[in-house]
């Protein structure tokens, strides 16, 4: 059975920061599971500079973590 | 007596992503216990972006947490 | 002369989330310590979705501090 | 010459979240220097419970910053 | 190929501090990718004190990883 | 050539607060670096409790890194 989310591990910064981007959108997903409904959402919050802020923070918090399970790709 | 929340310790990085999300829930559970004005605010909150945005950012932030917790399943 | 937070250590993280909620509250309680506004405002949050979202992290950025004050109970 | 925040170190637990709140309020000071215009938001803002808990997510960011500076008070 | 994000090392705080602010705005455009909505928001967003203040926290955010991984250029 | 960010160490607490004050504004003026723009906004965000709050808040994640930095001033 493959899980989404196997392991926090990546080989580069980037493609840490991908995953927080990933991270951030799964909880979105989980919340709110109608496909629909998240695509009715979508043209309005992409149009929104603050939601778009909101979504930048998310991110971030979860680099933090990729970025110190990684030990910072140091 | 059984917990809810026994150990932060989870197999896999899924799993604590999982146990994040209930994180984020009992504490809204908490603050407001009948479980009929929850059920109320759904629907609404469901259709909000920057609610679910929100609830993402929580999340992320208990994500931090148990994979700390977890030595980022290293 | 007794505390209301003599120390952070918990014996398990459920008390360790206990303990996240009261120190949530207690900043509020600071801030606002008329009894009679607190509740006055009180129904109002608790129909309030957002609300209830920002408590929660506000919960989660304690219980991050409790968890790692404790070494996350492992 | 004296400081307002000689140190981050406290004796208690209790001591460490005073300061944390006081942390919040500096910041707001500093943004805000005039005494007058800071009371009269202050009626607002206490009946307000989306600021309210914006200022317990402040304080627990500075309490965390606390709490590790002594070490948890262990 | 090469990498908008090869590392999260920098020679001084400085810098560090730029990375923090493109780590903020690069999640803002994978969300929403399209060159015109973005510019359209700018102006918007330019004058508004509270969303220029939410961006300066996705930096905080940021920068507080960054400046880990750089073990605060000491 | 002169920098606005030498170091993150300070030789106190509240050099490191007032630092910390320093690296919130500096994403702001990033973002909007029209001097006429951010003048305009002042008057408005300075009687806005909310915008305080969050303000003390950017602060505050600054802060902890800048105390993190500093060992804490230990």
């Amino acid at each position: 059975m493959s899980s989404w989310l196997p392991s926090l591990i990546t080989e580069t910064p980037e493609q840490g920061y991908e995953m927080a981007v990933k991270l951030a959108r799964v909880a979105v997903k989980m919340t709110q599971p109608d496909d629909e409904a998240r695509s009715r959402m979508r043209p309005e919050y992409a149009e929104d500079a603050e939601a778009l802020i909101a979504v930048s923070q998310v991110v971030a918090t979860h680099f933090a973590t990729v970025a110190a399970a990684n030990d910072y790709w140091r």
